[in-house]
């Protein structure tokens, strides 16, 4: 049989199998995978069985391998004489709070049809079962066609990409000889905002800290200890407020160092996208774009870090009001890096600065919840080109070449670790509420993403 | 029988029926009356029907008025020729949380051995069910003694004291003829620090608001808006950490309007107390003044205003991290006013504050939750002599003329609205852990303070 007709072959039984398929990704989504949250520690030991099990049922050398988190699920093809190609996925999922905001049970996955086409409606739809799945049904098409797996071919399937990774890049070190390869191939970003198929060749870094400022010990009646008493909220409101000046810019010294403006030639690809930012924040209800003025909002998103509060709590928020003065505050703040930004040497800067705010009879405490460099891949091996042939092929329309605001830290560690490149392909949507209340993946994303990746796995084997 | 023997087989009446008055105070205590949880409605209606059922059985004409919140307990003794005083306590109490904080629940209130003294532990022992009683046990001697009640008296004891009293000002315009008295007595306060019994002449007023910032229509993933999108919780961050300049001084325009420095006779016996800052913070495990170097300490708490933050949340504070963009945060805060500030000035200056922050896309929402200017008693009045001298031979040490940091908003209401002065004693202490986990009030406190008010009541009729 010739590549055309194994390639025909593969596409069409992804078409027979497309029902069966659909229901093994319910199955998987119906896990609640919440790695964040120590009360689903068993749940996701689940997911990373189930997928194990279907693993070995493909016919793949698949195990658990344990951590001091949550497990890795690590499998291997049989081997031949194929360049070595790294599958990376997480079978891991957001927590869902607030749930009153869902429309349905998170954990209760289903079609849905929309105005836009179905969609798989559920925690972890897009972010990042619904992705991962794609390669496995990529996989059972080859083998069905082939009678074999494609060969050479190593997964790692993580499930601890929600809470920072804590244990991937020891696992990375240990095993480093058993998963190095020539190439990793990762399923976790999206399309292009209007549906175009893409490859991102830059990510955004990311540090994450949490902070707990303390004062007394205990919450004080604001009309006793008012004026005279330290109140740890407004310690943190001024120094969290100070991190941005009034133009948007972090005051953290040294924060800008190793920013890079963006290269004319990725300018001028990402400006013919037509990326418009009155649409783009108008589907959530905004309108303005907040970093400075006359800079190309992708620039902002895709390659300016910033400084955002995540989370802050403290003293009292129930019902009514309540003159407290109160005893600790907390904040969990992130910052998006780029160019080659240091994690350290920021998270550092942060430190020092709300520390600067502190006054004398008040402690602080930190939490490290992870740090990464910003990625950026280098576009010259010529599976990019191809895969992007690929991806052009199947969408019926030309693949770009984008960047991500978002953080992906293990594509970093596979080029620090392993020494290898990352191509960043995956089918999400900017609508996919990923991280929110109703999170979804297209139909057509989960079907489309599949068959493109036997196209790109027929260019590699 | 001549007026000391009258005085003295009240205060031995009061020594005799002391385990039965502090049965009552704590079945009263046992009643879960928060005024500021929706849920809690029942409860308080039932500490107003189980106070107004005391009042009864003690002979007074006494009824439960309601109001469009929570209703008043109002009642009158028989009519005489005496000067017409008016009695005010409230019989709602703070929340509860952080429950998790309370050695025992709050609601099952008990005596506890302390090395400092016996204490009765309890949510509202001291604030302000405790105080409210010593009234009532008072009445009830002078009856016993007398056959008869004090003439001339009006009791009124309010619901809503804790959540700012919406419902009183209207109750006083409307029954005004009704309540009207030459003076009012009004037990909320606190012996001064070190036990030494106190009339309050001065008390701090208070502005509350609740701040809402609304962003986009979701929480987004930090990843793909960061940089974009506004933040609503660092948009509060910013706007809220700027209340106050470096110094600590509130940078509201106009806010200082009204400000009077301490009179100098004031000065002086305040001066006198010995107060002792790092003493007082550091029973709270705190250190430092944060007021102005070289001010008073007592002249920061009692006579300078202030801005607090006591409340704040917004974005993700549970386990773990979520890197998301808050779609919206709150916040609660107040002012202490002093002087003649003008409550709705600063509410008005706060909410500009607020705007100037706020991006174009973003929305703002406030809730008012009520406002009172400070209270300055004019101490002329033969009966603050007469008083200080009552309270002086109760507890065997001179009594003084004090301020309070803290807001009884209903001393100002009965000047501005009766035409009467307050005489503000009571007998809580500052580490009576008020608004706080584990609230309780000294069995001394509760006994002496009925001795107090036979004393006091003595020198009035």
């Amino acid at each position: 049989m010739s590549k055309d007709a194994q390639l025909d072959g593969m596409l069409a039984e992804l078409d027979r199998g497309h029902d069966a398929a659909l229901q093994r990704l319910l199955e998987f989504l119906r896990i609640p995978s919440v790695s964040t949250d120590p009360a689903h520690r068993g749940d996701v030991r689940r997911a990373a069985e189930w997928l194990c099990d279907q693993l070995q049922q493909l016919g793949f050398q698949a195990q658990i391998r344990d951590t001091p988190g949550h497990p890795m699920v690590v499998a291997h093809s049989q081997k031949g004489d194929a360049r070595p190609v790294l599958f990376y996925g997480h079978y891991d999922v957001q927590p869902v709070d607030p749930l009153e905001l869902w429309d349905r049970p998170p954990f209760e996955p289903e079609i849905q049809q929309t105005p836009e086409g179905a969609v798989i409606r559920g925690r972890g739809a897009s972010d990042d079962k619904g992705q991962l799945m794609t390669f496995i049904e990529a996989f059972r098409a080859w083998k069905a066609v082939h009678g074999e797996l494609p060969s050479d071919l190593t997964l790692l399937f993580e499930g601890e990409e929600e809470s920072g990774s804590p244990s991937l890049r020891p696992f990375l070190h240990e095993n480093a000889a058993e998963l190095r390869a020539s190439l990793a191939m990762i399923c976790d970003t999206g399309l292009y905002a209007d549906g175009r198929p893409a490859i991102t060749t830059q990510l955004r870094g990311l540090v994450g800290e949490e902070v707990i400022i303390r004062g007394a010990d205990r919450d004080l009646h604001s009309g006793s200890f008012g004026g005279l008493a330290a109140n740890p909220v407004m310690v943190l409101a001024q120094a969290l407020g100070a991190l941005k000046d009034g133009t948007g810019r972090v005051t953290l010294p040294g924060f800008y160092d190793g920013v890079t403006d963006l290269p004319p030639e990725l300018r001028r690809d990402w400006q013919a996208l037509g990326f418009d930012a009155g649409d783009f924040l108008g589907r959530v209800g905004l309108s303005e774009p907040i970093g400075e003025k006359g800079r190309m909002p992708l620039d902002m998103v895709w390659n300016q870090p910033t400084a955002e509060i995540n989370g802050i709590v403290g003293g009292y928020a129930g019902e009514g009001f309540k003159t407290v003065l109160p005893a600790e505050a907390r904040a969990k703040v992130s910052f998006r890096l780029t160019g080659s930004q240091d994690p350290e040497k920021i998270r550092d800067a942060f430190r020092d600065h709300i520390r600067r705010f502190l006054p004398a009879d008040c402690t602080v405490e930190f939490t490290n919840h992870g740090g990464s460099p910003a990625s950026v891949m280098d576009i010259s091996d010529p599976a990019f080109a191809s895969a992007r042939a690929a991806l052009s092929e199947e969408w019926g329309r030309e693949a770009a070449f984008i960047g991500a605001g978002g953080s992906i830290p293990v594509a970093g560690d596979f080029k620090e670790i392993l020494g290898m490149d990352s191509m960043l392909i995956g089918f999400g949507r900017d609508d996919d509420r990923i991280h929110s209340p109703n999170e979804k993946y297209n139909l057509e994303s989960f079907t489309k993403g599949a068959r493109s990746w036997v196209r790109i796995l027929a260019t590699l084997r």
